[in-house]
This record gives C-alpha cells, structure tokens and sequence, in this order.
C-alpha cells in the first residue's frame, strides 16, 4: 500500500452513483492523474452510470478524460436494477446535470485497463468503487494484468463490521460475487477498503454546506446529490448524515489518507446461494496476535483510517474549484 | 435473558472437554439446581464426553446428576474425531480422573431434556456449550420444546469476530451446522454467547495457580486441564493463558455475569458447502442506531460482558471446596 502521494496513473472503475461522484470530483480536485474511467453495473446500471461520469467530468473541466462503458450484467445473474432508494432513479440523485454530448470510448472498461496496464507496465493504480464485473473480466481477457498493475484499491466488503444490504455483505461484492471472488482469488496486491472503515467516517451537515457553496459547478451538483444521500442515511445513523464509502477508497489509493489499521488477510467471497452470498471472508484471526502476515495473503483490509479522513475529502474536493479554472480552455 | 441468580433447574448439554469442565465445576460451585445433563460429540466423542462428566461430577461430590449418552455423529455428517490438539486425546488434556464407574441415564440426551422441559414447564434453562446435535434432536422429538423452556443459552458462534474453527466460523457450530440452524429457526428465548465476548475475557497464569491450589479434588483436576488448555493458547495469544468460552456461557445463563452488551438480532446459520459453513449470521445491522429490536428477534448475542467475568468464574469454582464437604456423604 502506498503511503505518499504520488502521479502515478490511475483507472477508476465506478458505477456513479452518489458517492462515485464524490470520489470523482476528489479525485479530480486532488490533482490524480486520473487515464481513464470504466462504467460498470451497480449503484445505477453501466450506461447511466457512463454518461453521470462524462456529464460530471465535462462540468469539472476534464471531459478529456475516456470514459469506457463496461458490463451490463453481472458475471452469473442478470442486473438487479441498482438501488434507486439511495442513489436515485439517475444514479445521482434526480440532479440533472447539463448534457455534454460526449463520445464514450471505442474499447470496453476491461479492454481499456488493459490497455492502459500494458502501456505503463508497473505503474498503473486501479481503484474500483463498484461491483468487480469489469476487473473480472479484464483477469480473463489478459492474464498477465496482475503483474502488470501497481495496485487494486477496492471499496467493498465488509470483514468484522455487519453488511449494507444482506446481515453480512457489502452491496458492491453483492452484486456480483462470482466476479469478486475470482478477483481476490488473483494475485496481485489488493487494498479493501470494507464497511468497516467508511461506516466510522462520517460527512455531516456543515460539511455538505461547506461543499453546496463551492464556486464550482461540478462541486455544487455533487453537493446536491449528497442532499439526497444525506436522506437515505437518515434510515441508518438516525440522523442526516453520510458516509463516504468510495471517496474513502479513492483517498486511500492516491496516498492522501492513511489506514491506520490495515492487515494482510487472505479473502475469499462467498459466491454460494447460501445465506452469506456475497461476503468478503477476511482471515483476521491474527487479531489476538497482533495480525502477523498470513503466507501466502495479498490483501491488505483496511480496518480504521485517520481521524483527518473527512476533512482530507473536503479539502480535496472543493480544490477543484481552482482546478477546474486551470483545467478549463 | 435473566439478570439475577435463581435457583431455577438447569439442564447442561456438553462435550466434556476442558473448558465444559470448567464450567461444570463452575455451576456445581455456584450453587446452580443441575437436574441433568447431557453429552454430545464435539471436542471430544459423545461417550468420552459422559464418562469425563460423570468422573469430574463424583470427584466434585455430585455424582447424583444424571448423566445422559447423546448424539455420537452431527445430522449430516460423521463425527470428525474432536480436538485433541486442543482438549488432548481424552478430551480433559490427558488428566486422569479416578473412575466413577457411574451408570448413564437409561434414557439419550435429547429424551432427559424433553423429559426435564415436561416435568418443569417453564422453568427448565437449557445450557448448551458444544455442538447443537442434541438440542436439534429434542426439537424433532418434541416441537412444543420452545414453549416448555425458560430459556436456551447457546455458546457458540461468532457476530463480529473472527472464528476459530474457520475464518468464519466457530468449533461448536461448525461441528454441526445442519443442527444449529435448526436451532436457531425455532421459536424460543435463545441468549448466544459467541466468541466476541469469549475471546475477550482471559484467564491468565495467577488464576491458573489459584485453581490449582485450591483444596477440591475435582478444582485441582480441572486446573491441571487447563494448564494443557494454556498451551494451546499460547499460539493463539502469544502467550500461555487461555479464554473461558463454556464457564462464560454458563455464568450468563445463571446470572451471576451481566451481559453488558446483547442486542436482540436475527440469527441464521449457514449450512451451505461455502467458506461460511458454520457461520453464525446475526443481522447487527442496527449498529449504527443503538441496536433497535427487529422485529421477529428472538436471540440476544452477548458482545460484551462485564469486567469482572473472570473473576466470578473463580469465585463460583473455588467455591467448590465447601460445597464438595457439604455435599459429599
């Protein structure tokens, strides 16, 4: 796990959904060397989620960057419909964002990530804040991509802490376990990043005002959106409030946010019909000693992060203010 | 769950093992109404299981308790042969307990438990601290079993922790998973002592000394067991000492340890083939909100116990020394 930041380039893999956008725009706002982004099924299906992400960048001032649509349908069952209760019926919380117009990519998601792999053998960092269809299918369209790639960040899974849309799974592994299992069952150096950790850092209602009176317009429509969100959460916490699931994980990758708990665990995902269906099986029982490195893992579950997580978020999100007024012609 | 110490009757299922001998001397010590108890397959086999029983009660003055043969094979599959590296090869870490030469019940474990719920309705607590085999029996044999008991503390399982058998997965309910999710469908009161609160209650070395040179035969028999048990554990916490899953159990279920935390939670057990066989899926995903009652929970999962637990498990045992004089002829 990388623990400062750096311009390495980065593929985002996103179902964009509420959150995703947030992880965008930080992104964006930090200043990643953002190469490309994929389009999966999940929070809304992949189409929907392509143009929410290309209609975001082109607000921002990156439409520059490829946006390549990716699966449909999850590896072993058709789509479920995404969650419209938490994310909208666009994915972004019923905020219409202005019509960009723009071209998706001529390639699929996994055929751009391994792409771009091959072009910066080493060095790519792959974030994926939706379900794993694509990073599966890009394993079998070239096996080689593990070596090829600097690092998986993943935002899913739920290790200690309860699941978020079954007693014990997270909805992003949930929505296509078959495809999850065998991404953690490749070797490459994975980071989680699990309910167990986004579920402890929590966006509360100053901060969405900090972030609705940005100057940016991408910054406000995100703003908007977290409005919606904020009411979902209501249900969970009791009170208005969100956590930051997938600009969590795309804090993390790019090195600006430090796990402060992270141990290596070997993962398997429960991809039975059975009751845990979708779960990440993290091997903590290290926990009583201290977690010494399990042979043969290459996990890495991040269990808590730094207390400066949210403010890290703002801070880079609402950057892209001054961002986006350079980035802009 | 019940709050104060009665002397309600109480029927203990148990796979006599070292820490089921604990708790046994545990009960005996403290005074708690043991009508029966039954023997089932687990650390150790069924059989061995009752004749360790049967010796650790006449060595303790109270071989008067009947003593019940239960299931020697789980529901669906073959005895897997116990834990000696963790309970020895004799289920009680190679002590040898002076031969009772004691008759077992002339009726199995699962009859004596439905005889006992008849006999008493209402009042009978059920304590079971190995696998759920003969608990399921007696349910088959008896469907209103539910309504005729006080209430059934399970130990067993894990809700948030890691397992111990598997990444998932506890020994008692990995031992029998078909069994504990008949259990766990049933209507009753159930109060699961899994091993979030298990594995944070620790008996270190001193302890051991004060069992050990206590005047009861039957404590110094069970101290001597535990020093094989600390061996064990030494790899699981890097140092000798050892955790009290089945006398934590038993003390809750008696009263005299308050649960300080025990959210009602639906309960399933996974019985699939998958890496979650065995899991004990409690929904907790109340987490976030102070654990509000679903509805339909009929299971209270004890995530923490007081501080003193310790210390009253050596209180109720010690106590053995006078009660053995008073009890014996």
């Amino acid at each position: 796990m990388n623990t400062t930041p750096d311009n390495a380039p980065v593929f985002l893999d996103c179902d964009t959904g509420i959150d995703d956008a947030l992880a965008l725009a930080y992104l964006l706002g930090s200043g990643a060397n953002l190469v490309g982004v994929g389009s999966v099924s999940g929070n809304t299906d992949a189409l929907q989620g392509a143009t929410n992400t290309q209609n975001l960048l082109a607000l921002a001032g990156h439409g520059h960057v490829p946006v390549a649509l990716g699966h449909h349908h999850p590896q072993a069952r058709p789509y479920g419909g995404g969650a419209p209760h938490v994310h909208g019926q666009n994915g972004i919380g019923e905020v219409e964002l202005p019509d960009a117009g723009l071209e998706l990519a001529p390639e699929s998601a996994p055929e751009m990530l391994v792409r771009l792999a091959r072009a910066t053998p080493g060095q790519l960092r792959v974030i994926a804040i939706g379900p794993l269809t694509n990073i599966a299918a890009a394993l079998r369209l070239d096996p080689e991509l593990p070596g090829l790639i600097r690092e998986l960040t993943i935002m899913g899974g739920a290790a200690m802490a309860p699941g978020n849309i079954t007693p014990a799974s997270e909805a992003n592994i949930h929505n296509d376990p078959e495809a999850a299992a065998e991404v953690f069952a490749a070797d490459w150096e994975i980071v989680l990043v699990p309910l167990d950790v986004t579920m402890s850092h929590v966006l509360e209602e100053a901060d969405l005002e900090r972030l609705q009176a940005s100057e940016s317009p991408a910054v406000q429509a995100v703003g908007s959106m977290l409005g919606y969100y904020f009411d979902f959460y209501k249900g969970v916490f009791g009170r208005r409030c969100s956590v930051m699931h997938d600009p969590l994980a795309a804090a993390i990758a790019v090195g600006r946010v430090q796990a402060t708990s992270a141990p290596y665990a070997r993962v398997v995902v429960d991809a039975t019909d059975g009751p845990g269906r979708g779960q990440t099986i993290c091997d903590l029982r290290g926990l009583y000693k201290g977690y010494p490195k399990p042979s043969g893992a290459h996990c890495r579950v991040v269990l808590e992060a730094g207390e400066g997580a949210i403010d890290e978020i703002l801070r880079g999100t609402l950057a892209l203010a001054d961002a986006s007024s350079v980035a802009r012609p």
